[in-house]
């Protein structure tokens, strides 16, 4: 990832001199570009509740980090088990419907029950998170490689016009560590040289499209524009895309794919247009257990105040007056029929039982 | 219409004293209510123009009562003919892209040219407004005679449970003179005690749903709840949407229905969920020379600043950083094919050709 032509990661481990762990500061996005170092357990525990950083392969990697910090604070003599369990019990509670936090925090704790000494633990984390970090990165950037065919392939029969490619939410680097996952192809294909245009959903009601995945593409000199949640299906109509590219929050063995908010809209109208439609994720999002992903997953239903309120620059308004309720679901689910391939770090399969249990096994031997 | 509790209508025109015409200021809404008199044609003309007055049928009528409170203005001895010409071709410029507003203008055109004293023109210009305006009203009030049942079978279906409708953008009173065309069926169900719950989706870019749609409903006090406009392919994925209810800025002659952009979405969910998805409209925004609207209508490409600013109690604000561009389409089209049925004051009718065409036959007879 680029910004302001220099190249960044949304976290960094600072192992010489004091222990820290620098973060960009997501909450001033797009309009401030703030560097922060954490420096305590607390400190990342409160960088993840606030939201400094977020996306849930992010919020993973800064947990581990949080409990790395945390054992450099732990004084020599403390119960190194309590400690441990208390760190991660106190992480799991950040953000409580975080899969990616609970699970990295709950491998962490495992890992860290290979030791005895407090020296032992305070390397195994850092080792940990390093890992994490690591294999986060080298997920995305497969996943990268795995899609970036499909918008060479496009682009060659388009014989030079830009590939336009829409996406909904933020699934770029700002929710990773780097590369991102939906936005993984796109930046790959864009170094590659080839012509990309990105449809940017702005993604109401938190704009994560017009404030995370527009700057990014802006950073990242990636030709786009930011449309309203709207207008999508008349795009489509119209012949003006040629594939859309989404993340996904869970996907059941069946290839049902849960994803931010309205995400099933935009399937319906790629369907209908005969648009290829993608889902790019790593395996980990993959939850075996679920087929119906309508019937089995639960769907978030967030605060009202942001529906009711916008914030940018010049602070936060008011949209609507007072007393008439309002409803904001978190995300919802679009049916396996209407995604035409999953793209993994793994490679690509049809998002189909079968082949995604083929898949997972092929990238476990 | 019901506005605190008191009974209004967006449009009223004072022939008892100085000729006037009092409007809603639709630009302060839902933060404020506020009425007023307009007493020329140039005041009439600023109020369309900066969409103080706005909704396709009620900007015909006040262009109608400019027009004549600009012959009452106009001293004797003037060359009526050319007064006439020049009102009517300074009113037609109010909002450039109003098909009703030019319809009206150039039907009372042709009627003002019946008379040739200055007092007739007057009295003929009151005449035609006064009529435009009564049948707006019992146009809309036809509409929910004939969608009324629609709503009625479904609360049979579900015992008293309320009837969950969904609706895009505003398609209410505000918009006419009274009744609205997608809400009146809505209107008239809860006057009739049956029980409703209105899904408002927003409808970014301006927010047409919470502001003005969700004021109506509040006033009128029937139950409603605003969402993002992402979340309606969730709801009718759960069985929480009965009926969809939208307007129609045109129709074709085959069915195909233009509306606000995000229409055609709801409409795929709509079918997918095999929820019942109805078009409400007078006859006359059918456009009888059109067959395919997807080929053949022209969407209105509007400013960025709704997109990147918004608007509401507190101010205007930023939403993204300068840098990204955007795009702002004002319309979508809705194929026929997934349009179960059109209600307008005739009758309701299949979207389809040949149903079309006789319901518009027997309308004329």
């Amino acid at each position: 990832m680029r910004i302001q032509g220099k190249h960044y990661e949304t976290i960094r481990i600072e192992t010489s001199g004091t222990p820290a762990v620098s973060i960009i500061d997501q909450t001033g996005l797009p309009f401030a570009f703030r560097l922060r170092t954490l420096r305590s357990f607390d400190e990342v525990f409160s960088a993840i509740r606030d939201m400094r950083v977020r996306g849930a392969p992010l919020i993973g990697v800064a947990a581990a980090c949080g409990i790395w910090l945390g054992l450099e604070e732990t004084p020599s003599g403390s119960d190194l088990k309590d400690t441990v369990r208390s760190l991660c019990e106190r992480m799991g509670k950040a953000r409580p419907t975080a899969v990616n936090l609970h699970c990295a925090v709950k491998k962490m704790e495992t890992f860290l029950g290979n030791t005895e000494t407090l020296a032992g633990a305070r390397e195994m984390a850092l080792t940990f998170a390093e890992n994490l970090k690591r294999s986060e990165i080298s997920a995305c950037r497969a996943i990268g490689k795995h899609g970036f065919p499909l918008i060479k392939e496009i682009a060659e029969k388009k014989k030079g016009a830009p590939v336009n490619i829409l996406t909904h939410c933020n699934a770029g680097w700002l929710a990773c560590v780097d590369w991102g996952t939906a936005t993984a192809p796109v930046y790959k294909a864009h170094r590659e040289g080839i012509p990309v245009h990105v449809w940017v959903d702005e993604t109401r009601p938190r704009l994560q499209g017009s404030r995370l995945t527009a700057f990014e593409l802006k950073e990242e000199g990636v030709p786009h524009t930011v449309i309203t949640d709207n207008a999508g299906g008349h795009l489509m109509q119209h012949g003006m895309v040629d594939i859309v590219l989404v993340g996904s929050d869970r996907t059941t063995r069946c290839g049902d794919v849960c994803n931010k908010i309205g995400t099933y809209l935009k399937a319906l109208a790629a369907y209908d247009n005969h648009v290829p439609f993608y889902a790019a994720l790593p395996v980990s999002s993959i939850d075996t257990d679920l087929c119906d992903g309508a019937a089995e997953i639960p769907i978030e239903e967030r605060g009202g105040d942001e529906v009711i309120f916008a914030e940018g620059k010049g602070g936060r308004i008011r949209l609507l007056a007072e007393g008439s309720p309002v409803a904001n679901f978190g995300f919802d689910v679009t049916p396996a029929r209407l995604v035409t391939g999953l793209i993994t770090e793994y490679g690509i399969c049809r998002a189909e039982k079968a082949e995604i249990l083929r898949l997972l096994q092929k990238g476990e031997e």
